[in-house]
């Protein structure tokens, strides 16, 4: 296919022309679909609803420590929880702590202690002129979200396939005490669906914070969340790697099951090293009397182990991965060769990212938009919601059936086309 | 019975001597009752356990706005629980949020935001000079807690039969603008099952705080906990009091369900004005996707209406019932007249609390731990944990069964009665 920008003004309104009645028939169908958030979906959900039958009133609801779980007690999580989640997360049972259904929760709390209280007794960050945040970019509009609402500065660091650019994380975490911190997704990430390579995690676990309190908020939420069985990425675990290059206490690592079992009553974890988790009981113990044991007991329960889980999770990739193949064999049929987007294929995760031409994301939402598809908001992967070239779009293929995700996919592309071709056209008069 | 201080030095050597092998004879038993926190016994638990069943595989699990309970969505809590909650807390369904298992989690985070984000607008506590809160005392450890955590400074307010002392808690509030709050439990408060009288809530609805941003938190823990059907309290509605008198803002009453389905795995809520709900809502929706509405669903579903609850808290109170009577028969027929502790007869709640002679109550609770009965650290009822009359001691009847409930009590009538009596020799000599 010949390129959008070496076709004439003329071939580009007689395609235009064409593009635009195909956009009015979509118009006039009524679409309406929502493919904003990464949301599993109901068939997805239906997986998991023999954990509804896990429990019942005759069920023993004691866990292994001898407390009756619908009681009172047992602060950061029961043995049989933490063995689960310990190994899902790559770290020993007694370096994590378990919390309730939102792993975003805890990374709030977590950013909002060090405000109130600092971390592992350094200054509290309200104390301080300037708190930053380092924010690889495209990336997680929630974490932005975050350090946005507690004033902290954030400051992009572009992605690359390996991973953040690690000669700037390097160059703004060892010289600039101001930085308090980086939010990594570092699995299938978010949206890009990139993993981090061995030398990316190495080179994170080698910083030398000119911040003690410089934390690496390592949210995995994907990190079991394969598409293909045959091919996986790898993620070096970073809590053993810190430590082998004695930074023990660089990182806290998140995660939850909300795409594993139910996003709205899943399990959050925190895994990080004793001191660091100390540091976190001293505000627990304060904040409430302790988290829901029966979901715990529920969910370990219900996978017995992490090869319960394992399996599990290949049976949400059989009903994902159908999407996201149809989503990248429709971009690379339609977009291949005319230079108006590209786009990775991710072996993992929620999202397919989408970088337009510069200029153009706004107005591809804002037509999908006007024809009934409600995509991410153009930015949002941006902090501050500002993306400075106004190209990536976040694709969420998860929460649409097959069929309905088809004809979301075929009026995305009408909507870069014609965003594109008008783009062009400017350059042309 | 004649009063200790009335014996003589060798009658009271004489009854201490007997009390003496009584309290060994207690040791060498080996009791091992924990007595410490207000914790549900077995058999109520067992009440619930219906609610186990409520949902399963087989289940409809959409809510009335039609959202799937298991996926993301619904940031405040579902309309049926709104609903139910809204009834048991007594305000208007619009003017209620819902949150996972902890209300205390509910008030760490409520004053959390005041710290760092001020309230409706106000100046973030964290940049004032000097945060206060009222504490009537005795009263709640875990408030008292949450305040000290983060360096608010707390004012000791001293309880009346009518609840607190409202003359000194309008000079406070009236005059001091750093005075930003006042915990209450205002029914069958914790430890005394004192509830405020009208006349105090009205004097609280009425109050012209210094502060813009001061506020109640009025922790209505008990609010159906009655232990008799034919004697009940009745408490002012504080929110509508509120609102008649001009102060539509000034109060956040907060709930659980805790001691009325499980402990650990309850729902907890917060009802407050609109204004006041749209500021906790700015927090939230950075704070988390949503809590569990698959226990939301649960709890609705289970109990029904607001008549169902009432209907199960009887169970409740059936349970309870005979082990308050217990302890307030011993402390009557043992103690009576003897003028070394006094103590209120409540009408619910989960506690009653023990006055002993001044400088006694610790040594009390030291004396019944070396026999093996733990109860709530002395102090602990006031502010840094200091009773500066070291007097108060919180009983807690409800976890141990009848039978090591009346052994408890025997030896902590024995304890109470050893201590008072060196107190009272110290006088003598």
């Amino acid at each position: 296919m010949t390129a959008y920008k070496d076709l004439s003004k003329e071939e580009l309104l007689q395609i235009k022309s064409g593009l635009e009645a195909e956009y009015e028939r979509f118009k006039s169908a009524g679409m309406k679909l929502d493919m904003s958030r990464g949301k599993p979906s109901t068939e997805q959900l239906n997986l998991s609803m023999g954990m509804m039958d896990v429990l019942n009133s005759g069920s023993d609801l004691v866990c292994k420590e001898g407390v009756d779980c619908r009681n009172y007690g047992v602060l950061d999580g029961i043995e049989e929880a933490k063995k689960l989640f310990a190994d899902m997360m790559e770290v020993p049972s007694d370096n994590i702590i378990i919390f309730g259904n939102s792993s975003l929760n805890v990374m709030f709390d977590t950013v909002a202690r060090s405000m109130t209280h600092g971390v592992m007794g350094s200054t509290p960050w309200c104390k301080l002129d300037k708190v930053k945040f380092l924010c690889p970019v495209p990336g997680y509009d929630r974490h932005f979200a975050i350090t946005e609402y507690f004033g902290i500065e954030m400051i992009n660091i572009p992605m690359t396939p390996d991973g953040p650019d690690m000669d700037l994380v390097e160059h703004y975490v060892n010289n600039d005490p101001a930085v308090k911190g980086i939010w990594c997704v570092p699995k299938y990430s978010n949206p890009q669906g990139i993993t981090y390579s061995y030398e990316t995690v190495h080179r994170f676990a080698k910083l030398k914070p000119a911040a003690e309190d410089f934390r690496i908020y390592w949210d995995n939420a994907y990190g079991i969340h394969h598409l293909y069985e045959d091919k996986q990425d790898y993620l070096l675990e970073i809590f053993q790697a810190c430590k082998a290059e004695g930074n023990p206490h660089m990182v806290y690592k998140f995660a939850s099951t909300s795409k594993i079992s139910f996003p709205g009553s899943g399990i959050s974890v925190i895994a990080a090293s004793h001191s660091n988790l100390n540091d976190i009981r001293k505000q627990m113990r304060i904040q409430t009397i302790g988290h829901d044991k029966l979901n715990q007991l529920r969910h370990a329960r219900y996978f017995k182990n992490i090869h319960g889980m394992v399996e599990h999770m290949k049976l949400h990739a059989d009903i994902i991965r159908p999407k996201f193949d149809a989503v990248l064999t429709a971009l690379d049929s339609e977009l291949s060769g005319l230079e108006i987007g590209s786009w990775i294929a991710p072996r993992g995760g929620y999202f397919i990212s989408f970088d337009a031409m510069e200029g153009c994301a706004k107005a591809i939402v804002a037509k999908a938009k006007e024809a009934g598809l409600s995509m991410t908001n153009a930015g949002a992967t941006f902090p501050y919601g500002k993306d400075p070239r106004d190209s990536n779009i976040r694709i969420a293929p998860t929460y649409p059936t097959l069929d309905e995700l088809k004809e979301a996919v075929k009026l995305f592309i009408i909507c870069v086309k014609l965003v594109s071709i008008d783009k062009i056209l400017e350059t042309k008069e």
